[in-house]
C-alpha cells in the first residue's frame, strides 16, 4: 500500500479525507478546514468581510471550531452562549466556552435562562410534556434572535456542520416534509425583525471538526446532551454514518444534491402555496405583547414557555402545583 | 397484554400489521392483499376491468402472488417467465412459475434468453464488465416490451412492493438523481411504441407477500438472486428496515409522501428541462435497425448487448448445452 503523504507539502499526513480522497499534515488539514469556510461563506453569499458577526456557541467542537476559524478569518465575530440548566452538562459546556473566550481574548455574551427567564430546560420539558429538543431549540432561537436584534449584528451564524444537516434532511425527506424541506437552506435572510442567519460548517463532516479542535488545542466538551438521548436526529445520524462508510462521500452527495436539484423545487412550490392561499402570504406577524418580538400570535410562542414553564409566576403565569414524580427527578 | 384479534371476525390471528396498527386471521389477511391491490389499480387508475394484462414472473413470491391475487380479483392475466441462465436459480425460478401456472390452470410464456439470443446473463456481465443487474434490467425490460406488444397486451404489470419501490427511492434521493426521480411512479403510461407498465403491490410489503403466498399454498423460490448480492439496492432496504423497526409505517411515510408530496415537482420540473433544451424534445426514437424496437440510437441498447454477449456472433441464437449442475436445479 502506498504510504499516504499531505496533498500540499507530501510530508507526514495526521488525517485522511476519504470523501475527498486527500490526506494533509496538521498545518494543511487546519488551511484546509479555513479555507473550506471561506469557500462556503462566498458560494452562499454569507456575509461580507465588515459584518458583525454572532456566533451561537455550546462548548462543543463545531461551534467553538467555527469561532475559531471566522476569527483566524479575520472576521469581527463575538460569541454567545446560553445557560440552559441541563445539570453539570451545561455548567460544564459554559466553562468550556469561556475558556476558548479568554484564551483568545474573544468577546462572550453570557445569557442565562434561569436568571433571566425562572426556567431550565428540564422545567420546559416537565411543563410541555414534551421531548425537551422541542422548547430547548425553540428557546434557543428565541435568544439567538433578540440578542442579535438587540445587539446590531449582521448576522447569527451557528455550527451546523455536514452531519448536522444531512441528518435534518433525512429526516425531513423520511416523511417529505414539503415545508420544512422549502426552508432547509444554509442561509436564512433577515425579515420580518428576525436576523440573517447562516451556517458556514456545511462543507466540514463531524470527524473533521474534532480533528480541528485537537490540532488547535481547542477543548470543549466531548458528551452529547444527555437530554437529547434517544432522538431520532441521532438515529439518521446513525443511518448515514453507514452509508458513508459504504460510500465516502455520501452524505455530501446526498445534502449539496438536494441544494443543488431539489431545493429549489421546494421552496418555489411553497412559495406558490402562499401566494394562493386564503390569507394570499405567510401569517402575518406582529410584536409579541410580553417581549415584543416578531409573533403570529398575540403572546409569542417563547413567551407561552416562559408562563408555563417558570415556576414563579411573575409576570403572567399561572400556580401549578408540581406532582410529585416531577420533582427532582 | 391485550389478546390480538382479527380486525374483521375477531377469531385468532395469523399476522400483525405493526404499520396498520391491525391484524388478522388467515381469511380475512388474504383479503386485505386483495382488496390493497384493487384499491391501488383504482386509486392510480392503472388498468379497467377488461384489460388484457401481462405479468412480469421470476418464480419469487411477490410476481407469483401479483399473479395470484390479479387472477383472484377477476382479471385477464397472462404470465410471462424469462429465462436468464443464472445456473440453478434461473432454472428452479422457471420451475417455480410453472407449476403454479398449472395448479391454477393459467397461461404461461417463457422466454429463454440463451436459446433466443445465444447469451445468458452471466454472459453478459462478462462481455460489458458491468455489475449483471444492469444488462440483466435492460435485457428483461426489452423482453416484456417486445412480448407485450407483440401479444397485444394492454399493461404490463410488475411484482414491485413496497420494499422495492422505497429503496429505489432511497437510491434515488441519496444523490437527488432529479430525472430518475421525475420518473418513479407506479404507473408509466404506454407511449412512444413502449407498453403501458403498472405497480399494482406498492401497497403491500415483502413480509406480506410471503405470507399471503404461504396461506395461499403458493410455492416459491426463496434465495435471492446470487448475482445481486451486495448491491446498493439490498443495502438501502436493510436501512430502510431499520428505520421500520424503530417507526412503524416509516416505509409507507416515506415512498408515499413521495408520490403525494414530491413527484410532481420532478417530473414538472424535468418536462420544464425538456421543453427547454436544444431539441425541445426528448430524444427523438426510431424503430432499432436490428429488432425493430424503438431505440434513441440506430440499433438498440439490447441488440448491441446480444452483439457484445452472445458467444457467436449470428444476429439470433446458438445451441446451448445445459451444464449438469444446470439440470433439474
Amino acid at each position: 500500500m502506498k504510504k499516504l503523504r499531505c496533498k500540499v507539502c507530501k510530508g507526514p499526513i495526521v488525517i485522511e479525507l476519504r470523501q475527498h480522497n486527500v490526506a494533509f499534515c496538521a498545518e494543511h488539514f487546519i488551511s484546509f478546514c479555513q479555507n473550506q469556510v471561506a469557500r462556503t461563506i462566498k458560494k452562499f453569499w454569507m456575509f461580507g468581510p465588515e459584518a458583525k458577526v454572532l456566533v451561537a456557541v455550546s462548548g462543543g467542537k463545531d461551534s467553538l471550531a467555527l469561532w475559531d476559524i471566522l476569527n483566524e478569518l479575520g472576521y469581527d465575530v463575538d460569541g454567545l452562549v446560553i445557560g440552559l440548566g441541563i445539570g453539570e452538562y451545561s455548567s460544564s459546556s459554559t466553562q468550556y466556552t469561556r475558556d476558548f473566550a479568554e484564551s483568545r481574548g474573544l468577546n462572550l455574551i453570557e445569557y442565562d435562562l434561569a436568571s433571566t427567564h425562572g426556567f431550565t430546560v428540564p422545567d420546559a420539558a416537565k411543563a410541555t410534556s414534551r421531548v425537551p429538543c422541542s422548547s430547548c431549540g425553540m428557546s434557543k432561537r428565541h435568544i439567538f434572535d433578540s440578542v442579535a436584534i438587540d445587539g446590531d449584528y449582521d448576522v447569527v451564524v451557528t455550527g451546523h456542520n455536514l452531519d448536522d444537516e444531512a441528518a435534518v434532511l433525512f429526516g425531513n425527506v423520511a416523511r417529505w416534509q414539503s415545508e420544512y424541506l422549502a426552508r432547509q437552506h444554509p442561509v436564512l435572510p433577515a425579515q420580518n425583525g428576525f436576523p440573517r442567519k447562516c451556517k458556514p460548517l456545511i462543507r466540514l463532516s463531524e470527524r473533521e471538526m474534532a480533528a480541528y479542535c485537537v490540532l488547535r488545542n481547542i477543548d470543549y466538551i466531548v458528551e452529547e446532551c444527555p437530554m437529547a438521548a434517544g432522538n431520532k436526529h441521532l438515529e439518521y445520524k446513525d443511518l448515514l454514518n453507514q452509508m458513508e462508510v459504504d460510500s465516502p462521500g455520501a452524505k455530501h452527495a446526498f445534502y449539496f444534491g438536494f441544494l443543488d436539484r431539489a431545493s429549489k423545487l421546494f421552496a418555489d412550490d411553497f412559495e406558490k402555496s402562499l401566494q394562493t392561499n386564503a390569507h394570499g402570504s405567510e401569517e402575518p406577524l406582529s410584536p409579541c405583547t410580553s417581549c415584543g418580538r416578531p409573533s403570529s400570535n398575540a403572546v409569542c410562542a417563547f413567551c407561552k414557555l416562559v408562563e408555563r414553564a417558570a415556576p414563579t409566576s411573575e409576570p403572567v403565569s399561572v400556580e401549578i402545583t408540581p406532582r410529585p414524580d416531577m420533582i427532582d427527578g
